[in-house]
């Protein structure tokens, strides 16, 4: 392995230069005008793999296309599949950005791009760590498979016809992700857990076109009053969720959860400035670490309606719309929380106005044993990387595809956290310290030799 | 007269030209990009008055120009002022405009461009008027004063200014003014009573950023819900404005003044398909016609925060914000209404976050006596110009610079309706007959006899 970490060492500007070469491509999957750049990123992570030896392809789908690169020579070997996406969160508000989202700046040591941490740095990473081997060592212990998809962001279905379609290709001992946050700079995790997903698009409609305010202002329902009094229903005052049926299946946190989740020591005055919210808020009974990884909840994401420029603009708009995600914890279902939102809305909805709701995908909450054999194997190759060990975390975030990995291939995700927690993941000023981009290929390279 | 109106005959294409020039000019006054154009478009109509013998100024002050246009050669005649404005509505939404705002079209003998209606094709026609009684005549049967500001639809100050600094200029026996509609294709208005405005903008800010709704949401207020949750509070249920001292001083219809807003007939299938909404909805007790004209509101006219485009993005959006505008009745005082809708808002906000609130300006409603001399004198002129007597009606708009005639010379308001009521003013493809035009034209002629 000296080797492997000797070819890391020798190759740290050009690794670099490979990422920000990436970065720089603004494979935005939710938007369909980026979709040209977002198969640029898949044929970049595609032909970079090809040309440190492995087999390629791009499984297409209806959708933007996974990336399989494999390399199993070995039939003793165990095989380790890693999961990660070459597509990121649309960048606005850009205003915001200090620098441009897809001109990626280094500034004190920190790369400056939207998908640097999320997840283009972390996942080129254990890319580069298997050319370590290959070309460090010129052989790989394992036999190894990226799934590299373009569907992460926006709830694709590829990625998963991909692996119902190669299922028998893809049996495996271990499915590593690398797409989540380390605990502090230099503080790598291990996550156990993650959130899941349900998400509903919102929209109510009032006159076929903006009317004036003057005019008929009085007599008509107004669809931007109508839905903000639609909104305000979902939750209680306190933050609880006001919808019958949300809270169906959700495991309660016994006492040895609740101790491990608050471990990590909560400081409120830290919380604050990395957030800038004016103080916390959320339900009662349960501490900050809890809210953030272990309750459901439901967040709208963005509401809009009528006129929005500068000055004022006195009309009636015709429709408004919100976009509503919930994340979920066990058990919780996202099909049966998707309908009693979908419930809640038809039977909250005001008079005078017409409601439509667009359903998405849902993913359902991930919680593993992290005392099992692979996790065992990360938390060290983690420990020897960074030199120290992980702290075991439950995150508040979702990786919806999981929920595929579990169905169609029976693997239970090792989720290994890598990146500065103040990373910014999808907000303005995303950010990704070099020094992690190095770390991961070490934990790369460490992880490979199965020790 | 005859010779008036037979020029107005000779002229018809050129005065049509002249209106498709002036509607090319996209004088948004609400956003300052388009500031250039706005002073384009007063440049237009001062040069134009200056061209048939008026003497003008562009009076200059803290934002953008009020055009004064006078001929006032015979001190023994009487003298009428006559209000419009060059400024239009934002033409957003864009993509619902047939073909583009500012670049009119004709189709089955009916103008569409943004302003065709509002103001600047009633302004121009009073301005027509009177060069067929100068070109035609070779005379103007009376002292005439233009008075076309560039701020009518944002608010803005520069016509207040004009009035203070030139009031002992301004004294007149009338005010006309022609911005408001007839009661259906030829069928002109006389308006005896108009709303009035109060408006204020709302912002609630919560974190520093928008924020990965996995990594924090549940601990964190969420500006969106927050901001639906404030809106929700303003209305009853029923439509009824919920906030303490909105109602002060509103004058209660009386059975007389039912009886006249009630006089011209409602047919609710026809309101439904005109503004598209699937049903009316409002306080109850009142008719459609009395909602409308005679009744106060509270409108959100826009509400927004967060992610807006297409697909999901996991955010917790760092601010949410609406613009506010109420509908004014007798006697309601503006900065009463704003201070206690301000009032209200920071009683009502939920924790979490951080409000702000910017009023804007308000205007008094209008009512005024219709029997008087120059109504009824404008009342005659619509007759002889339309071969129908004008029906009186109160409409719920607002021309927030009336409070300023009335206070600073004194003067009420004649309000002449001659466009179309389907005229689509603030919404897109605003539209204005080629008909009304000339009829307004007919109007200004007869109207400056003085008959």
């Amino acid at each position: 392995m000296d080797r492997a970490l000797e070819y890391l060492e020798q190759n740290r500007q050009r690794f670099l230069d490979l990422l920000l070469d990436y970065l720089r491509i603004p494979s935005v999957s939710a938007q369909e005008t980026q979709h040209a750049d977002a198969r640029r990123a898949a044929e970049f992570i595609r032909s970079y793999a090809a040309g440190i030896g492995f087999e390629t392809r791009l499984f297409e789908g209806d959708g933007l296309p996974t990336v399989h690169a494999w390399h199993a020579k070995n039939a003793d070997a165990p095989t380790v599949l890693v999961y990660g996406h070459y597509d990121v969160q649309p960048p606005e508000p850009l205003e915001l950005w200090e620098s441009p989202p897809f001109e990626p700046a280094i500034r004190d040591g920190v790369i400056y791009a939207r998908g640097c941490a999320d997840d283009k740095g972390p996942s080129l990473a254990m890319v580069l760590a298997a050319e370590c081997w290959l070309k460090g060592e010129d052989a790989l212990p394992l036999n190894l498979h990226f799934i590299i998809e373009g569907e992460e962001e926006c709830g694709g279905d590829v990625v998963h016809e991909f692996l119902k379609a190669h299922r028998d290709d893809l049996k495996a001992d271990a499915l590593v992700v690398s797409d989540s946050s380390a605990v502090a700079p230099g503080r790598p995790a291990l996550c156990y857990g993650l959130r899941g997903l349900a998400a509903v698009e919102v929209s109510v409609h009032g006159p076929a076109r903006d009317l004036h305010s003057g005019f008929y202002g009085g007599a008509v329902q107004n669809p931007a009053t109508a839905l903000a009094r639609l909104v305000a229903t979902l939750h209680e005052p306190g933050g609880r969720v006001a919808i019958d049926g949300f809270y169906d299946g959700v495991r309660e946190l016994d006492d040895a959860e609740r101790a491990r989740i608050n471990l990590r020591p909560y400081d409120e005055a830290q919380f604050l400035r990395e957030t800038g919210s004016p103080s916390t808020f959320g339900e009662e009974g349960y501490t900050v670490s809890e809210l953030r990884s272990a309750r459901p909840t439901l967040e709208i994401n963005g509401i809009f309606g009528g006129y929005q420029g500068p000055g004022m603009k006195t009309i009636i708009p015709a429709s408004a719309a919100c976009k509503i995600t919930c994340r979920l914890v066990p058990d919780q279902d996202p099909e049966a929380v998707t309908a009693a939102v979908t419930r809640h809305l038809e039977a909250h909805c005001p008079p005078g106005v017409r409601l439509e709701i667009q359903p998405h995908h849902g993913a359902r909450a991930v919680l593993t044993d992290p005392s099992a054999t692979w996790p065992q194997r990360a938390a060290r190759a983690l420990e020897a990387a960074y030199g120290h060990a992980p702290v075991y975390t439950r995150e508040g975030g979702s990786i919806p595809v999981l929920t595929a990995f579990q169905e169609i291939l029976g693997l239970e995700p090792i989720l290994i956290g890598t990146y500065s927690p103040d990373e910014r993941a999808h907000s303005p000023n995303e950010r990704y310290p070099v020094e992690d981009f190095y770390s991961g290929i070490r934990t790369g390279v460490h992880l490979y030799a199965g020790s």
